[in-house]
């Protein structure tokens, strides 16, 4: 499985996913799941996935070979607007599915796989889509700010109570980090080192996104000590009376 | 979707379990999920069951027609031992299977239930089951002490960090209401209210389930208790400092 999250908020975009892959349990490897283009004060695109690993490598070695110079053809690099590249890369989830489709329904082999696509191109907003393995896509509103891919539930209570438009970058990457830690504690397909980049509005360039391992501080810190203040708080909580 | 807990203590074991059901989102209604059966100083039995509506109130049904004073036919009332009546549930739920499968398999719709099965026998030790939708099913023990049944994922890092062998009922109680207010922020098909049973080893008398819904002031401090704890401790977190 897999675990990523992206958030829009009014300071900026974050971004994080995780890098464990199986396949059953036998096949467990690292891989990382997040992918950013830009040519700064131009674009910034960052690209997460989940799902079929040969699917999201054919994704990633499709737009990796994509040339900014290349006007002909319909790329990331000559699109528009964010909703352009949403669409070509839900275009390109398809034109793969299709090539290889036929042959992995024979043997039952699911080769879906979802996106998650955010970013700001020239003088257009800050934006972000969640794009699902059919190729169609929703995009995220100051209402539904974050998006998530992959095994979602287990750190979806901590993002529903912190996330709002007006959360600042640096909340937000400490909240996503909290719900990467409940995710990784309570379900073994997902796993350290976590990917993690924050883009500033209007900045047109991307921080090198840092990866956080276990032996990362900060990460450490919070770990025990989101942990250790939950066991606090359940503490201070005052018993039932009822038996 | 439904949600239940059950947990195996030291000191007994609780149950719990939500009363929405919903067939899309046209069809919500409330049902309880619980089924006590208990005579006093010889056997009590709690039933909790997620799944297929038809089939977990065809297997109450089932239960709750038999007879204390049939000695003929296995029944939950002459079993010897929890086992039994977990095998005896599982082998009600196959045969309930067998008559309604064919049927529904036609239409495509999944017929699964899954129960969680625990109580007391008499100088038997407390134990607890979760019986899948094939009828088999595994057993609670220390290292493995609670189980879930239905929407599972959005309340289970709270009951990781917190129950243990040794965690007290009352703190168990605390801490499946605080797993069950997080589902249901999070999952609009797991809703109050909470029908609750606190166990205590040995008692062989189980106190009346308490009925737990939003007007509870218990309930409803613990939700907003709780909320700002984690606000709290989510502030006292330091920053990172790489941005």
């Amino acid at each position: 499985m897999t675990y990523c999250v992206a958030a829009l908020l009014q300071e900026g975009m974050v971004f994080a996913s995780d890098t464990r892959t199986n396949a059953g349990v036998d096949h467990v490897s690292s891989f990382c799941k997040m992918r950013v283009y830009q040519r700064h004060g131009d674009r910034v695109v960052v690209v997460l996935s989940a799902g079929n690993l040969a699917t999201t490598q054919a994704m990633v070695h499709l737009l990796d070979n994509q040339s900014w110079s290349d006007t002909q053809t319909p790329t990331i690099w000559n699109a528009l607007s964010m909703f352009d590249v949403a669409q070509r890369i839900g275009d390109a989830l398809r034109s793969i599915q299709h090539r290889d489709g036929n042959y992995l329904n024979q043997h039952s082999i699911d080769y879906g796989a979802s996106f998650l696509v955010g970013g700001q191109i020239g003088g257009e907003n800050c934006r972000l889509f969640n794009i699902y393995p059919q190729g169609n896509f929703i995009e995220a509103t100051p209402d539904t700010l974050y998006f998530q891919i992959g095994e979602v539930k287990y750190g979806k209570p901590i993002l529903d109570r912190v996330l709002t438009w007006q959360t600042s970058l640096v909340d937000a990457a400490k909240c996503t980090l909290i719900s990467f830690d409940s995710t990784v504690r309570s379900n073994i397909s997902v796993g350290l080192p976590i990917d993690m980049a924050v883009y500033r509005r209007n900045a047109l360039e991307l921080p090198e996104p840092r990866r956080i391992g276990e032996q990362d501080p900060y990460y450490a810190m919070l770990h025990q000590g989101w942990g250790q203040g939950l066991r606090r708080v359940f503490g201070e909580m005052p018993d039932p009376d009822w038996f």
